[in-house]
């Protein structure tokens, strides 16, 4: 859980997923082998042993892994092309830069810079930018920079091309942590990297404005958050993590506002990071998550 | 949390709501006192103390209660009109009557003839009636009346009218235990009892046929259910319980419903109780129930 | 949930506990009445309507409650002495102060800083105490007093004598916030006001020194965490919340410790909450707490 | 989750396990490959990369197993020794044999005799034994065998003979589902299964007769279960697993009783799940678990 630098050095992460078939572990675990190199952990999945997609997750430590990471990756692609595999492999000492998009909200935003003050996430963080100024405070005494990108009137285009100036380049993940503006297609093509959000969400759904009312007057016993990627389908995107906290008819919409927002800073936090540890693969609108919960 | 017979003899639980005023809660207590009855427990809320509506489940303990309960209702009556309050007094020691529709599913049927056989729904069971024979063996190894009661065919009416020629008269509520019709209007206003059901619920909702299908292929990560009262508008009514179980993408949309049971039996049974134990007011959509959840 | 200052004005909690018996619920709701106050909530229980022991939170709304509260004390006095009850009435409007001792972990001492900052802890914070220095500047950025009182050596009086002085007329409650010294009788005798301990705790239970590591050994598949008030027995006092998490094979030592930080931040919150508005009577080794919790 | 016996229909469940080093895996996978199977699932742990102890659970298919299973086995003899690994196969078509012994209570019992007839336990249940008579005709209503040996006066070995009689040569591992008497060393010498047990536990631990009472007493707020294996220090075996459930002061010592039922029950199902399903390792007194739980 605790992520501690010198345990990641000389590892990698290796993803595979493909077309299921036989003898795919064996070929990907004999190339770990003869690359001199330890498996430390291994987890797959097959959406169906007969003809179905396959996925695997493999930390290896291999001494000295820089300098070996090409003859590694041409192995790779040699071994891994006749089974029609897609692969990815990636040096965990290297941590993943993570912005972060913030609103007036602070409780997921000082939950993420908390935990990585910890040492929990293994990432950077390069830069927080909010349309408001309130949190700009609290990011600095955690020593990141702290960005003002104010987003005023209907067109949104010029503080879209401000925050993607900042970003382009600078980040390996963005995080919409309670970031109240819509993201437009157009943002997301152009920032080419995974964007993660939380939201809340209910049983049975609240859609549109003002969900906490809503839920309040259907008089739900569960709130929940959930958190995703981000598609151009908003907030259909493909699903991380998700959790609920119970709620009864003496709370006002308010409190279970405030009781939700413990609910989203633990499902966010969660969210983040597995992506960061390279835990959640993507398929279709699913996502193949091998956790670290027990 | 179990029903001691010798426990409830000679107890009372008044419900009261109405309009938020003061000096209700002393009037209220006032007349217990007066009554020689001693408070066992009271629980109350109000939406508003200012304006808003008063709710009030108080327990009491009366000797020889059943000699004197149309005094207590007499004074209730005086007393209580000139706050325009809502009341109701039920004799503990009197299980209500609870009739169970069932289809084919035994786990929700199971799980409440044996907590009623365990002696923790404070209920009697009049009848077990089925459009289905499967679970009729079962029911009777539990001393309940079994009544097959087929549903064949798009016409529902001829059904509906012997399960109601069974019902009227026989039961304070009905159960509806996974049963996998729909229950019309019509029987709604003729059965004139109180009618608890139980559906599968998911984050984010997905609605219409092969929910679980829909889950699993969004990703889902939590499935859940809910219970609650019929309207006529179907599964729209105010709910009395909800919760969840976690799933991950290894498990098909069989398993979702299977782990999904687990989750129904239990929120069924919480529902049923707390309904039993008038723990339940309704107001408009919403409920207000005086748990014994710690 | 959320504390609304201005929601607290003019309201007062009242608790009153001693030997049930009839009346006294219509007692003390006659004399709010008649002190024109109004019912804004009401918590009650008895551990045995025949012969036992009555407990009860009753928080009213009284315009002008402060010009009025002598008037309501003696009316109080009056009303219950025959009754032998003890009672104890308290403004909401006026915070409890909370000193804070802590050591080096700050994920507790954090919680509370910024759920007070939230406006979640109806407390104001006077100080925080710590033998070491490393959160200081966290707490300062608070805006909250911070002192250094180092503890070396085997004779912690010195130290204890210090912190005493700080605290003596400055405090209505010490927080232990993962303060690793043991505090002696002579210190609680003196501080004199309630002590809130947060300590890990496991199923089963191991004693002593390195409780994580232990627990690794025999392989537990919970952690948690219980928060009490603090007794001349140490770890013994009563209980006002526990709670766990799930932990597995995988997880060092280490890990469990860095997971159970977790819980045990959740639950010395929401103890220290539960104390703040008084909901927790004490009563032999055990508490009645009225939760706020669904 | 649910057992699907054509599913089962030519899987093998191998367990390796012993010193960690390199290449284990790929020799593991190479042979599944060259034995023209399929892996369905692979889990692994290794508690130190670097010199610990290395533990997998692998899932394969291989049409007409039961015609090569010999010639696998003589594979894994002759591939693992060079690593002093230690190993072994299981058939998944063949379900284990499950005896359960049980006392008055019902709780566990019928849980376990429900989910198996659900089709979710992948064992069969040869018979139950009880010292007490009152749950002969639900077992018998599951089409289980009962028998009944009373077990009165202080010298138990008479009954436990006549368990042992019934035993021996019939069953794959004992399930005591609240069995209220205690095994002799000699009994688990000569029954020579594996032996899992359930009770009750507590935060902090209350040993000792009336653990409900002494709970209540010192006011928990949690109660629990653990599900372990049993061993000759009795309640001190390897945990299988554990679970909570939440009480407050309303509660008297039978209503925790009666909850902690609801937590033996569900507790008690999955550790005997996982152990039918291979998915435990004994290793001293811990055990890898590589549960399904999500």
């Amino acid at each position: 859980m605790t992520v501690h630098t010198t345990a990641l050095a000389d590892r990698a992460c290796l993803i595979v997923h493909g077309p299921d078939q036989p003898g795919i572990v064996a070929a990907v675990t004999a190339l770990i082998t003869r690359n001199k190199a330890n498996i430390v952990s291994l987890d797959q999945y097959s959406d169906d042993p007969e003809g179905g997609h396959f996925f695997q997750r493999l930390v290896f430590h291999r001494p000295e892994l820089s300098a070996v990471m090409p003859d590694i990756e041409a192995d790779l692609r040699t071994t891994l092309e006749p089974y029609g595999m897609t692969w990815q492999l990636t040096d965990q000492s290297i941590p993943k830069r993570m912005a972060i998009l913030a609103s007036t909200s602070d409780h997921c935003l000082l939950e993420l810079l908390w935990r990585h003050r910890r040492g929990e996430l293994n990432v950077t963080i390069p830069m927080v930018i909010s349309n408001h100024t309130n949190v700009a405070e609290d990011v600095r005494s955690f020593g990141i920079p702290f960005f003002h990108v104010p987003s005023q009137g209907p067109d949104k285009s010029e503080a879209e091309a401000k925050i993607l100036e900042l970003l382009i380049g600078n980040t390996d993940f963005v995080v919409l942590a309670r970031y109240m503006q819509i993201i437009s297609e157009d943002f997301l093509d152009r920032v080419d990297v995974p964007v993660i959000n939380i939201h809340h969400s209910f049983l049975p759904a609240f859609i549109g404005a003002a969900p906490y009312r809503k839920a309040k007057e259907r008089g739900v016993k569960l709130i929940g958050a959930t958190s995703h990627y981000v598609t151009k389908e908003l907030d259909e995107g493909p699903i991380i993590e998700q959790d609920v906290a119970r709620v009864n008819h003496t709370m006002t919409a308010a409190d279970l506002q405030a009781r939700g927002a413990y609910v989203e800073r633990a499902v966010l936090s969660r969210a983040v990071q597995w992506h960061a540890e390279d835990r959640v693969i993507r398929h279709g609108n699913q996502t193949i998550v091998f956790t670290d919960r027990p």
